[in-house]
Parts: structure tokens; sequence; C-alpha cells
């Protein structure tokens, strides 16, 4: 393999091994939430199928512990108020694909997350935003790449599932059919944040250093990107009173991208996938490698051909499948069983339930 | 489900048990070259594993047998000839990767089939192309959408794989990586053939009648687009000396396509997938139905999770989760297995390998 991630191949038996313990504290970690001191639980310990359920994240990375408890504060409040938007709608009894929509918009808006307002910066200095949205009673689908001017990019993929018979539009001829819509358009500019602009001034830097110092191209910029860059997506799935299951994935990308890129969020059984047979599934990290592993499809894979629980397949993919440090996932099945599994520093993320389960977490 | 696709619900019954006979006289017509009258064959009987193997598709879908002889005979000269290039190239050592995509890059040069040179017209009347490639031995992979000016898209996939930590580039930004390479550059209009210009055409002149019959949007013709003008697709499978597989696939999507409509080929598991411990795959067909199944990857996730064969994998998927005329696959499993499964009326395809199977054939 001649790409970036050979370069890691020496120390990955080291990793791997290292890995284990880890897997065995984040696991743990994620699954009991009553554990995790990172997370606001008011859990109560009903094992009954809950008659509604819900995940959300806001991206999974290297998050720094020595986060001030003011910015925590507030991610963790962010996370809470789009959870209790979904809680709310599903105890009405609306359908997850609806709850999903609109709990991402929630995100998509929040400038603390990279998807909508909040989206990192291009090379160019402007905004790119990808997003998917799939039923799980039908694997209808929708899913847009490169869209500069919608203010919710995931409410357009919405549109693609419904009004066309297509799923994924790019581009400049997904602005177009957004044209054709009612959806909200903004200016690229609208997007911006300053907590963005810092770290594509950092990478143009270092991209200015190497070119004197190594001659190296824009093809090798891209290459030796940071993987530190690259985090940052939010996503929701539910389960609704109706036994429906759906998932949405919203993201700006990575910083600094160029020509074109694409992550894994609008490419369906990567970042995005839902089928009531087995899960909802939703993914963040490094997006190449969710695309190279089709991680959301292979978790429900293995839940629907090798019997697996959501939890087993899940966590035997990000942690056996990927490489330390790429990413995690959430994911909800058709019991209503919650994962929240990740193998990087952290993960924003949030779970609630019928049954009382009401949480939101950072760190393992 | 709110797309087209539901229209035709009232009919699925009636024409899944149709299928089923359908589906034993295709499978013993894919399966058993010996059987097929369509196929020119030169197989011996010995089932030990082939030192290497080669199948090759030109796109699946409504092909009428009223095909002059003329008309067919070059179909099959151009299969024959593509086949004969892998064929020799495998025999005399090279890789699977390397393979794959030398055939391919032939079959995007020529004007029959929809990838490269010869790929239908967009409703802009301009060529915008797709292709993916991926490698068994470590699911490395490489995918460009909307690709206007490169003469052979499948190489610009490759050079994504093997010089970017990227996956998938698309549009503008996939030509200026295009820009820093070597790769031969041609104008769009070189991709220009009379006979993708009359689909056009028609297509242009059925939506002016619906359009004043029925006053429908721009979205709603993108929506009533006739299925048969979805196909169309070249791919090639490989299986080495050394054990490797390979999978590439190229298109120029589907006639009159609007919006930057990208199909299943980019989308790594879906219309192309390569793992060196169960099969590669290259599909063609109704590229949405594609996606939304991830037919590539479920394929190899059944036979390496449920144990099954290539044939049963492939055969399950084509016949019972797409849906009648979808289209078809392409694979090569890892034990030198060759699929050639589709639920269309024809599929294009051809297969080869080192025990002495040389065919090409069109219809069942």
């Amino acid at each position: 393999m001649k790409s970036s991630r050979s370069l890691f191949n020496p120390f990955r038996s080291a990793i791997r091994i290292a890995s284990l313990f880890l897997f065995v504290a984040m696991f743990m970690g994620c699954s009991n939430s009553g554990a995790n001191s990172d997370s606001k639980t008011s859990q109560n310990q009903e094992n009954s199928r809950p008659e509604w359920a819900i995940a959300i994240h806001g991206g999974a990375g290297v998050i720094s512990k020595d986060l001030s408890e003011d910015i925590r504060a507030g991610y963790e409040a962010s996370l809470e108020a789009a959870l209790s938007h979904g809680t709310e709608r599903l105890a009405a009894g609306e359908s997850a694909l609806d709850v999903v929509e609109a709990v991402v918009q929630i995100l998509e808006d929040d400038p603390r997350f990279n998807a909508g307002r909040g989206a990192v910066y291009t090379a160019e200095g402007v905004h790119e935003l990808d997003a998917a949205i799939m039923d799980g009673r039908n694997r209808a689908a929708g899913a847009v790449a490169g869209v500069t001017t919608v203010r919710h990019p995931i409410s357009l993929a919405r549109l693609v599932m419904d009004e066309t018979s297509h799923v994924l539009l790019m581009g400049a001829g997904a602005e177009a059919f957004a044209d054709e819509t009612d959806l909200e358009r903004v200016s690229n500019e609208w997007f911006d944040t300053d907590n963005r602009r810092r770290p594509l001034e950092r990478a143009r830097e270092r991209e200015a250093e190497r070119a004197s110092t190594e001659r190296a191209s824009a093809t090798q910029a891209v290459f030796l990107e940071e993987k530190a860059s690259r985090y940052g997506t939010v996503g929701a799935v539910a389960l609704d009173k109706e036994g429906n299951l759906a998932a949405a994935t919203s993201t700006g990308g990575m910083t600094n991208k160029r020509f074109g890129r694409v992550g894994d969020v609008p490419v369906i059984g990567a970042g995005t996938y839902a089928d009531n047979a087995t899960a909802a599934i939703s993914c963040t990290g490094t997006g190449e490698q969710f695309i190279r592993h089709v991680v959301a499809h292979q978790i429900a894979s293995r839940m629907e051909l090798a019997g697996e629980s959501l939890h087993d397949a899940a966590s035997y993919v990000v942690q056996q499948r990927l490489d330390p440090g790429d990413g995690g996932i959430i994911a909800i099945s058709h019991t209503g069983e919650i994962a929240l599994v990740f193998n990087s520093s952290g993960m924003f993320r949030g779970a609630a339930d019928a049954n009382g389960r009401f949480e939101v977490a950072i760190w393992e």
C-alpha cells in the first residue's frame, strides 16, 4: 500500500497490543454509562427493549482533557440540547427519520461542531459540506457532497432521497438541485467561524515550511496532512415507537482539504447506514479508513450474518479492523441497544432512551 | 419510500416468482459456460484453483436480441480484445491491480461502452465520468466522480489511491488533481459519439412531452427517467499468480443525468470492492440500487461471515436483494471462482483463467 498509512506499519503491532487494554476500558466506558465519570447519567437499570432510543455524536478525535471548564460545559450543553430535542420528539411519537434530520439540523447550526455553521475550511478558504440520511424501513437513502450554500445539508440529502430517484448528488449539480427546493440558502461566509480559521492558518504555515524544506508538491502536502485535522462530524441515529430506524450524518470534512476530497459521510455503507433488520449507524473519524472498511455496513453485516450483538459487531470493527485513533461510531439496533464505540482519545456523544437513560460524554 | 421505485411495488410479488424461474436458467447460464449458447468457450473441466483468472463487463441492461450480426460481432470482438489483453498480462505474471487498470483503459477507449470515449451525455450535453479501483491486498482504494477531461478516469482513480491519502475526489477538484499528474488530457468533446447523442435527444423529447402534458418540474423529469437509460459501465476483476485480487470500474453514468448525480461506481463497497480474504467485485446497473444495498460489500460479507461460496453469495444478492432488471456483477474469489450474475436481459461480459477458460457472452 503506497498511501501514507503504510508509514505507521512498524508501530502497529505494539499499538494493537496497547489498544487491547484501551479497548477493555473504552468498551466499559462506552457501554456502561454508570461507570463513566465524564457522563451525566440518569439511567435506570431496566433491560427491556426501550420504546424509543436515540444517540448523537459531534465528532471523534484527539480531544485534549485540558479543555477549560467553560469550553467543556459548552460542548456538553450543546450535546444535551440536541439530545433533549430528539428525546422530546421521539417520546411524542415522531418518526426516527424526521428526528435524526431535526437533531442534525441543530448540530449543523451549532458552531462548536464541524458541520453546517462551524464547518472547517478547505485549502481555498471556503466550506464544502457533505451529508447523508438513510431510512431503515426500506434502505432509501439520500446524500450530497461538496455543497456550499445550503444552511442544512442534511435536509438537502433528505430531499434527494424523497424527491428524486437518485442517492448521491455532488457539487454544483447538488446546488442546482437545491435551487429547485424551498431550503434555506446562505452565503458560504455564513459558515465562517474564527475557531475553524486558525487550524487552516496553522495547516498553511506547516505546508509553507515543508515546501521550503522538502520541496513538497501540493499532492504531498495533502498526503502529509495531519491526522488530527481530519476529525469532526455530527450524526444522529434513532429508533422510534414504530420500531423504525434511521441514521443521519453531516460534516465539513477535513481542514485544508483539496481536490474535491470527499470523506465517508455521503458514502452509504461507509459513514452512514440504516436497516430495520439490524441497526442505524453514523460514523466519525478518518473518512478514508471508514470507506476502505465499509464500516457502517460491515457492522450491520456482522449482526445479520454472524449473529453478533450490536456491541460486539461495532467493537470488533472499530477496535480490530480500524487503526487506533481512526475515530468511532454511534449506533442503535432494532432492539434498542445503543453502542457508542471509538478508538480515538475522545468522541463528543450522547444517548437517551425511553427507559430513562440520558447522558452526554466526551472522553472514555 | 417516496422514490419512483415504490411505483413498482404492486408488481413485485409476481415478478419475484417469475424471477425464480429466470434465476435457475440464468444461474446455469452464467456459472456453466458450456451450457451457454451465447458464449465462445474453450474451457476445460479442471476444478483446481487456476493460477490466474479474470472477468470483465461492458454493462448490463435491456439488450435487444435483435442486434444485427455485425453489431453483435463487434461487441464480442471488443470484449475478446480486452479479455485477451488481460489474459496475456496475467499469464506473464503481472499484478491483478495493473491488469484491471489496463483492461479498463481499453474498455474506456472503446466507443461501444459507456465509459471514457463513448460515455453517455448529461442533461447539459457533456460527459461526466466516474471510476474506482481497489487493491485486495490491503483495501487501498481510489475513486473519482464527475471527471471531464481525463482520457482514462480509471488511471486517475489509481493515482488517487497511490499518491494521496484520500479515496474519493470529485468534480473540479479531481480535475485539479489531474493537473498535477502526467495523465493524458482530452477535451470533453473527445468523449462524443453519435451513438450516445441519440438517446440524449430522445430523452429530451420525452421530457418536453411530459413538461407540456404534465407540467413536470425538472426534478420530476429526473424522477421519471427511464430505467433503460441508466445502464452501461465497464469493469474488470482479476486474480494474479501471487494470489492477489483487484477490481476496477468506470462509467459515464446515466443518459441525461442532472444535478451532479453520482452512481455506485465510485462508491467503494457499492459498485467496486476487493479484498484478498473474499473476492474482487465490479457491478453494473441501476447505480442507486447498488448503493442502497451496498452490493459489492454485501457479497463479500456473505462469503466472509456466512461461509457462502462466491456464486451463492452473488446470486443471493443479485436475485433476492436487488429488483429484477437492476443489473449484474462480475467477481472472482480468492480461490479463482468466477461469477457472472445478472438479473437484466443481458450483460456484456467475458471470463478467462489459467485452466483454459476463455469466453465472452451477452445474453443468458
